[in-house]
């Protein structure tokens, strides 16, 4: 008895979430955040649930993708990601115009900014287009066997995963739209400095109960935010901190700040741009080197430790390939003894439900993960997932665990539909408030 | 509806196959080959299966691991992993004494030979005992999935495996036991120079369809066994070769025979001992090297690789931890552009339906896979492999593919019992009948 499971339709869906005005370092977050929910049909009559970036660039390579999986058997995922491979290379047959600006540094990792606006001309593309298709494949497979998705992977070697908060600066509320009406504040208050942060982080520990936390810097002069974390360790003094300053520093300024919260951080990201910058870095300060820009696929593995640039290498299944090459990132990381923790985007509960199955399952996962859950307040899940303990439970039912609220998705669709945004733009967003803003990477 | 599926029972039968007197590095291959099968039992009425080797050493790690993961969840691998590796550390309450005798170094790869004769304590014993275990977890699961095997590890990419001739240097018989009666002769006849090698790969060839093929070597002087290369290459023009010293010449023997050879050889096997011998080697050579004695676990990668030492690494499930280690081996060549083939020891047919469904999901296999298939006559499961054209399809049935027959079991369970050989000792073998005989690496 061979079960035969083929795809026989792959629908994706824009969405868009409301997001607090989050100040980045290469700009704002714009009112809502943009997401693909992925759902791919079989005649066996399964569902899987996979989910990534709404952008343009990931939807035009999630269109080639869906295409050239049709027929596909959903246990054949290595010959799926060929098939995309493929027909990514290939590019659609009406390829949308390159993008006529020069996109933020954050808009997503660099190894994609090259194609951004193009089809999908690179591996990279097809590991980006694999990745949710994957995770629903895995999903259906999980129904099917009856068991949770993290059993495809070598199971659960812990059932609590725990995650580290987000701490951002922010504004009190969006700007407004037409005519310039300032939008209803949020609930967590503005955060321009020390005292609010670290108001914030303890919002974020009495709500949730985090203990590590990760500042989003990269946005004040280097003295503000070095301050923030010091403020931050006396206030906190056993919880673990990160700073991601996001390549704004110059290595000397890096090397500066690294050497004054020397002790502080458990491990600095993105310190400054590009891999030479960060092992100028690595080479004169203690604290580990993380980087989710410069080393997002495995053949950045390599150069990273040879020239001692990163310690710490976070995983994130969207961008490194899907789940089961993040495991084999998981192995690589273990063969140079390199750290393991997660990167994390604003992302909603299918992503979530993925990535607690994989962080279960990695047995040299070294930090707690990244997350920015406490900011998205929307999902398209009927069971979202709630922090406790700063942990959420690996989850246990067949598959994925989690199922479509379809008046959620029908919301959060309307609200793509409407709301206008279909690439993300810190700086252009920030511009149309602040014309004189200009982001460049190394500002300090 | 979760189906739990526990490990109620291990049972590990040691059985012994015959094997031709083949001439190797380290003397030459006794009357027997030892294997172990290993059998997993379920309380949800499924038993899945695995094989490995049945020498004291291994059959004390697996008695070790049979007893760890006694009420394990067979989807759950990583914790049956974590509990072999504890419980091998821990060593069993009765250690068999250390062996008395220094051991060849073919009988095992070199990580291994360290802790030969006693309990397992190392990372690599803990790989070892885990391999036939989760190869009969995974059997398990894609019996339950009603999926093959290869399924579980993202699918086939191909349905047929190719495979590379062993050639071996031989003798028409094995010289037989009590009284120095000479056992009957195999079909094969000798093969002790350039003709008769060649007249055994025509026979490989003719019988098997095989294409490429590899001589194992570092038996004679090298300037016999560089001819008899030249005599293949003359007589087979088209049939990628390769040899394989066993670490049987210095590295100036080996850059002289390799020059000898140079554009004759696909790849060249442990030319010489050590890394920085086969480092030496490799900077002087331009055919690539492999090695299945220096590179034998992760971490042997890295050095390899900054050493420039190997250009090709050779998958064996049996010693890399298992099936999805085997995959996180094939992504870590990917990451570093390195070739890939596979590994063969003397083993049955559930060792070789495991080996297939591996190399059919493994995307860079770069190489045919190496196998002794020919030389051995005997086998444990129902369905016994039978090559056509050098090749094999990977296994479409539920799980592994291959059922046992009980009556061959029983019979090389008697034959293991009755031959006397508990570990492999092709060195002691040749000093009874050869007492001038001694071994050692680098002889030439």
């Amino acid at each position: 008895m061979e079960i035969v499971t083929k795809i026989t339709k792959v629908t994706i869906t824009p969405v868009a979430f409301a997001s607090p005005p989050l100040l980045t370092a290469a700009g704002v977050r714009e009112p809502y955040v943009l997401r693909a929910v992925v759902e791919v049909e079989t005649d066996a009559g399964l569902t899987g649930l996979g989910e990534t970036y709404g952008d343009e660039f990931h939807l035009s390579a999630l269109d080639v993708a869906a295409a050239a999986v049709e027929g596909a058997d959903v246990y054949r995922t290595e010959e799926i990601y060929y098939r995309i491979r493929s027909a990514t290379a290939a590019g659609p047959a009406s390829a949308p115009a390159p993008a006529p600006a020069p996109v933020p540094a954050t808009a997503m990792p660099p190894g994609a900014t090259a194609v951004v606006g193009g089809p999908a001309k690179s591996g990279l593309a097809a590991d980006r287009a694999f990745s949710p298709i994957e995770v629903a494949c895995l999903d259906i497979q999980g129904q099917a066997a009856g068991r949770p998705l993290g059993d495809l992977l070598g199971g659960p070697v812990r059932d609590e995963i725990r995650f580290a908060a987000c701490l951002s600066y922010k504004w009190a509320a969006h700007p407004g739209g037409a005519g310039g009406k300032v939008a209803a504040p949020d609930p967590w208050g503005p955060a321009l400095g020390p005292d609010s942060l670290v108001a914030q982080a303890k919002a974020m520990i009495d709500g949730y109960g985090f203990i590590a936390m990760r500042l989003k810097g990269g946005i004040f002069p280097p003295e503000e935010e070095i301050a923030a974390v010091h403020a931050l360790r006396d206030a906190f003094p056993y919880h673990p901190l990160r700073l991601d300053p996001n390549a704004a520093w110059t290595p000397a300024t890096a090397i500066h700040a690294a050497r004054e919260l020397d002790g502080v951080l458990e491990y600095l990201e993105d310190p400054a741009p590009g891999l030479g910058g960060l092992a100028e870095v690595a080479h004169a300060v203690a604290t580990p080197l993380a980087s989710s820009r410069r080393v997002v696929e495995l053949a950045h593995i390599p150069p990273a430790v040879s020239t001692s640039a990163v310690r710490v290498i976070l995983a994130d299944h969207h961008y490194w390939g899907g789940l089961r090459r993040s495991m084999t990132l998981a192995g690589v990381c273990e063969m140079f003894g390199l750290g393991l923790s997660m990167h994390s985007s604003p992302h909603l509960g299918i992503s979530m439900a993925a990535l607690l199955h994989l962080a279960g399952a990695i047995p040299n996962l070294t930090y707690a993960c990244d997350t920015h859950w406490p900011w998205k307040t929307e999902d398209v899940v009927n069971e979202p997932f709630f922090f406790a303990d700063g942990a959420l439970d690996v989850p246990s039912a067949p598959g994925l665990g989690v199922t479509l609220d379809r008046d959620a998705l029908a919301r959060l669709h309307e609200q793509y539909l409407a709301c206008g945004i279909r690439n993300r733009d810190d700086t252009g967003y920030l511009r149309r408030i602040d014309p004189s803003y200009e982001w460049h990477e190394a500002r300090w």
